[in-house]
């Protein structure tokens, strides 16, 4: 095994085109029409995985889905040269005169938005994507406005001003199927009287519902890429998906504790009998979640280890008594292949997957797998 | 008030550099005696600030404490050039032999780091503090191994080949009076017949019992020169500290609300009234805490806005209904100076300060106070 001196996540590009085309057999309809087309949402950094090494995995997306027209401007530097959807542009849209940025699909979810789009000059018109707000309300027109800056719009793709216009959504509820159900009715009763396409599904819609998701014209997927359930209960691998991430830290020491004696602060955590403690080179500083104590594991030789103890900035602590053979050296595997699935880690946190690894902070460095680790 | 796209965390170099001196004013004795000199702890990034910006409030420390060698040569390329204390520098010392590590000061914390220690050939001879497990159990070693290692290391410094030795302990519950009473007194018994310098106390120890802490050599303080309280149910303002960080995010848009209307993911907000309802461009891809909602509040024109809903991946929702005049583009604190203290933010989300401010991400730059923000 390898040997490090920090933790690292190691990222699998394979891994995001096996769970692409996964979702694209989901979505492919058994009859004549077409299937919608796949957004890859890479926000936050790729879902934290570093959009420079999900790039290599996402050669077959239609299109990659980022926040801000920077976050846009960044994919093209890094060599995406496909679709771009700006999911949360902001009211500064000045960037679309900027010629990197071809072939660029805008979410219109503010109505000063409006106003910018007839003002500025992009080379190439945009594609707008009209967002209603639904039950979500996070940004999104109101049914009211929604109708006038269809209308508003519409004429713009007339004249030639704007590349298309379609219509798109953000459920609020998307892993409740009853939920789903009723905000999917809704939204399709607000956009029966106006013609254009449909962008509605996350992952969590396509894996709960693809036959409805089949209906639709382009998906947005995010977590579902990355190999992570967005699906209370299930994993991504019940579904078919391969974790892109493996997080792994290495043992920097080990530690004899007596039957009596605590390990780390406040001593939550005492030993029952004598045994051996790990101590990990991972904290809370790294990203993983403080206090899973007493319920969480990690992976180490194929086999899992419990922590132990609370955890605190730079260190967890792992009960090795059934790991006699494991040595300060030996790698840990925090969540991922080899380790818990980190839909449990997020369980035994009380989160969800998504905060886990967008979580990680800055000084885990983000390695392509099969790379070398830093450190050595 | 300034523009900004994103959030942003405002780090004043002047707090960090009233913090140590109030730190000093607590450490001074009255009698003849020195006062112990202060090791500025600077893990993890300064706790988050940015090293590079804490540095420029740490001109009056008497060395700098960090994690590895890696960041003793980090904190020398960035004009550091006091004493430095690597405190979790692993088995692998041959950085030590790197001429830009002069004044390093190594905690010895490991069995094989002896070795080590006897094959290596710095230019200048390091010192060393010897560490005690302690209760903590974070490596460092047991008493019998300890006494060894003292008389080992001893006679390496009669022999010149170490600047000097001293006795280190990190206490495992510096917050409870009577556990760190105890604490102190079994580490005192250890190395009653071991002559050498003390450094045992922290931020917590020194804040709960300065006059202990005045009795020892070297103290080493790391949340408390952020001006964060490191005491349960203090505040760094009730300790005299100020906060050295500011973090703070735009809101990018604003949603009326029905009474009934939800918002955020899965409706666990509902109005009960019409409201108003700023989005703010900060979520837990930000180190945000997720599921703060319905306790946390942000500072907005010097007065607080509850958070309501679900707290997202790129958004956090805050009731406008008292704020009339709070527009799009104005910025909301979401702790520090105008806005809630970090400790209350991290009370409300069932954890640390510490936390907080070391979980924020890559996506939220560090700026000095008073230089442009991000995205204007």
């Amino acid at each position: 095994m390898t040997e490090y001196r920090c933790g690292a996540a190691l990222i699998d590009p394979q891994a995001i085109v096996h769970n692409l085309r996964q979702l694209r057999r989901l979505l492919d309809p058994p009859g004549p029409q077409a299937a919608p087309r796949i957004w890859a949402v890479a926000k936050a950094d790729a879902y934290g995985h570093a959009l420079e090494h999900a790039l290599a995995g996402l050669g077959e997306a239609d299109g990659l889905g980022v926040l801000t027209l920077d976050d846009a401007l960044h994919s093209r530097r890094l060599g995406w040269n496909g679709p771009i959807l700006a999911m949360g542009a902001g009211s500064d849209l000045s960037a679309l005169e900027d010629p990197a940025l071809h072939s660029l699909h805008l979410i219109v979810d503010q109505p000063d938005q409006l106003a910018e789009l007839s003002r500025l000059q992009p080379l190439q018109a945009p594609y707008v994507w009209l967002r209603h707000c639904g039950e979500l309300h996070h940004a999104g027109l109101q049914a009211d406005e929604y109708r006038k800056a269809y209308h508003a719009l519409h004429a713009e793709v007339q004249a030639g001003r704007l590349a298309g216009l379609g219509h798109l959504q953000h459920y609020a509820g998307a892993e409740n199927p009853e939920q789903l159900r009723k905000e999917r009715l809704a939204f399709h009763e607000l956009i029966s009287a106006m013609p254009g396409p449909v962008c509605t599904e996350n992952s969590a819609a396509v894996l709960s519902d693809h036959v409805s998701a089949r209906a639709t014209d382009w998906v947005r997927c995010g977590i579902a890429l990355y190999g992570i359930s967005p699906l209370h209960g299930r994993t991504g691998r019940s579904l078919g998906l391969r974790p892109a991430m493996t997080f792994q830290a290495p043992i920097y020491a080990t530690q004899k504790l007596c039957g009596g004696q605590g390990v780390g602060y406040n001593g939550i955590f005492r030993a029952k009998r004598d045994m051996r403690i790990g101590l990990v080179r991972c904290g809370y500083a790294d990203g993983y979640p403080r206090g899973v104590q007493g319920r969480c594991v990690v992976g180490i030789h194929g086999r899992m280890a419990a922590i132990v103890g609370r955890v605190s900035m730079d260190t967890l602590t792992i009960d090795l008594s059934g790991h006699p053979e494991a040595v300060p050296g030996d790698v840990v595997t925090l969540w991922g292949p080899g380790g818990p699935d980190i839909e449990s880690v997020a369980g035994w946190a009380g989160t969800i997957s998504a905060h886990l690894c967008v979580g990680l902070t800055a000084r885990v460095p983000r390695i392509l797998r099969g790379q070398t680790p830093c450190g050595v």
